[in-house]
């Protein structure tokens, strides 16, 4: 069952793909939403459109909740859901054309049981099935680390979190091999994934910007949570924590105290 | 005479390169320099040492300004000088086996005429020679943009800067779309060729972090200056801006103030 909703989201993404592609060569509409800061295209758009036909041709019982929020968004997770970001990494993929992600999940009843984070320019598919490990373009994936501990890493924090020094995260950086920022929650993943980076931390993630990752990460023993150490809550927003074991632990004692 | 050159750099990067994939899939020698953060490798020294005795084969005449600094350091600019990073971003080097470059840079009498930036992983050649533009891969380039401004683009900072909020660098990003850290001067500088970011700062370059940027930035009306406004020193460490010429305008501003 899952292997045909994985197959079919590969197709999409595919379908996705191309689409953009041929956007990028031409001009792009640009808008702003809750700030100068927060765009979207007309692209976010259609392929959120995209996706939401798809899901709902193909299991019409299925709920959606979408990043450019068209039509209903659920109030609860029971039965299948799907969580997408059809662009994530907006100001990315609008001033760089590069550096951006699809996210897209599917959870039933609360429960992770699909994620795919896609880099879209460097094509690279990362794609997790609840107790089947990871898949990166079609291999059989693991990290190259089991653990990593914040003193030997490099971490990515959010750069507001850096400048107001939110939560002491600058002794966390300070205490790290340093800090890097791509500006993309699904690109930080990746880098997680890749062992490149131990952790990310970010104090505004929608429950797209997290719904996939965080089915990556499970399936690979990098934890996922709120500062307050509680779950992600996939129907608001969350202030979230991605790690690798060892420095989760030493990083959330900073994120669990006051702001 | 510069294209007898540019055809060399050639190849000893592409030397240089197998050499240090031949390395990556064994295990890395590493050190600490001036602190625990300030990292080397046997691959650095060995990639050194090849450029070395290969211009001391071939230009027995010319001097050398390099990282490891094996042998003399020149005290002066006097006639022709290569200033090489055998690997630029030792950090992503060594934790992340990806995102570093090797810089090499050309100058006669203090005139830059050479300069290469390479992407090993991303295997992304950039090269300049003094009055005739660059190349990308043997294919003429020129950035997307003539110009940008900070309140529309992306900006590089030194983490540490951004953390003290020295020079007022706070304000400069959050005028901007967003912060961006890559962690390697020679993966910025191409991102600024390509147009992802319009500014990098640093506060703490070297020579041979910025000899060869500076020969590419000046081929496409990139600006280069330190925090001063002054020509970068290439006989010793610099503080650094590196912007398209308005986001240069607009961000020497806050660093010509007090730190």
């Amino acid at each position: 069952m899952l292997e045909v909703r994985a197959a079919l989201v590969r197709e999409w993404i595919e379908e996705a793909t191309a689409y953009i592609h041929d956007q990028l060569d031409g001009e792009i509409e640009i808008q702003s939403k809750s700030n100068r800061k927060d765009l979207v295209t007309s692209v976010d758009k259609e392929v959120e459109l995209l996706f939401r036909q798809k899901i709902a041709e193909n299991f019409p019982d299925d709920r959606y909740i979408g990043e450019e929020r068209m039509g209903d968004t659920p109030s609860n997770l029971a039965g299948g859901v799907w969580i997408v970001d059809p662009i994530d990494g907006t100001a990315n993929f609008v001033l760089q054309q590069n550096h951006f992600a699809i996210m897209v999940a599917y959870y039933e009843d609360g429960l992770g049981k699909l994620g795919v984070v896609y880099d879209v320019m460097n094509d690279d598919y990362f794609e997790a099935t609840a107790g089947q490990g990871i898949k990166r373009n079609g291999q059989v994936f693991q990290p190259p680390f089991k653990d990593k501990i914040l003193k030997d890493s490099l971490i990515a924090v959010n750069g507001g979190m850096v400048m107001t020094d939110a939560y002491k995260v600058q002794e966390l950086v300070k205490e790290s091999m340093g800090l890097r920022i791509y500006g993309s929650a699904g690109i930080e993943i990746i880098a997680l994934l890749k062992g490149e980076i131990a952790a990310y931390v970010s104090p505004r993630l929608q429950p797209w910007d997290i719904a996939a990752g965080q089915v990556l990460a499970n399936e690979v023993g990098i934890q996922v949570s709120q500062f307050t150490g509680e779950p992600v809550d996939l129907l608001n927003q969350n202030r979230v924590l991605v790690a690798y074991p060892s420095a989760y632990r030493r990083m959330i004692e900073n994120l669990k105290g006051p702001r």
